[in-house]
């Protein structure tokens, strides 16, 4: 699986273009906040089976090794790819995205019910994701 | 990494809703025709970064256990996810499949170059993809 998101890489002329990237390139890339602090790196994509439209992408937080880890669904809109950084960047801090609707490995994240998709676009602002 | 496409196993009631869908889920899932033969598998998606759209499903197809393998891009909109085989199903056969535009892992698709995209969705007869 590519973790990197090095614009260096001979994947990358694989996998990247000015407008296309891979799936695979996206999951492991980090995100930064504003201030350039590393928050996490994206774990999965939640995308809408009919449209093929990626709703969330669900970025990893905190833990080590995977232990502890949290996983907090982003709106697909609040993440930039920043090129000179190599990730993501979202204009969060780590106090706002430890109180943003979460899940942990353990638990299952109701996604046929519309309320948590509500409720993690209201978190950060942007209109509700619409089927 | 999730591969099966199994629709009871417990992994998903988390990662599947009737809308939304892990993108842990969709690669590996097994592509199918029309007359229900296995053709390959989805072994990774191209996003359109900017709007989250996936562009297309890169499908594996032949080969075995990696080697040997070709990889053909399918417009998302050609594939139908059917609960009952667990897959997706394209209007394919394994003849029409061989001669369509793909790529082998030692081999670089040009993304960048437009005329790749409507080359495929040329062959697959459906409307240009547009940024």
């Amino acid at each position: 699986m590519q973790t990197s998101a090095s614009t260096s890489s001979g994947s990358v002329a694989t996998n990247e273009t000015e407008r296309l990237i891979s799936s695979e390139k996206v999951v492991g890339t980090p995100v930064y906040n504003r201030a350039g602090e590393h928050l996490g790196s994206v774990h999965s994509l939640m995308l809408d089976k009919f449209s093929g439209q990626v709703a969330y992408a669900v970025m990893s937080f905190g833990g080590f090794l995977g232990i502890g880890e949290s996983y907090h669904p982003l709106p697909w809109r609040v993440l930039t790819y920043d090129v000179r950084q190599g990730g993501y960047v979202v204009d969060l801090d780590r106090q706002r995205l430890e109180g943003a609707p979460s899940f942990t490995a353990n638990e299952t994240p109701d996604w046929g019910d519309r309320s948590f998709g509500h409720r993690i676009d209201d978190y950060y602002g942007v209109s509700p994701y619409t089927f």
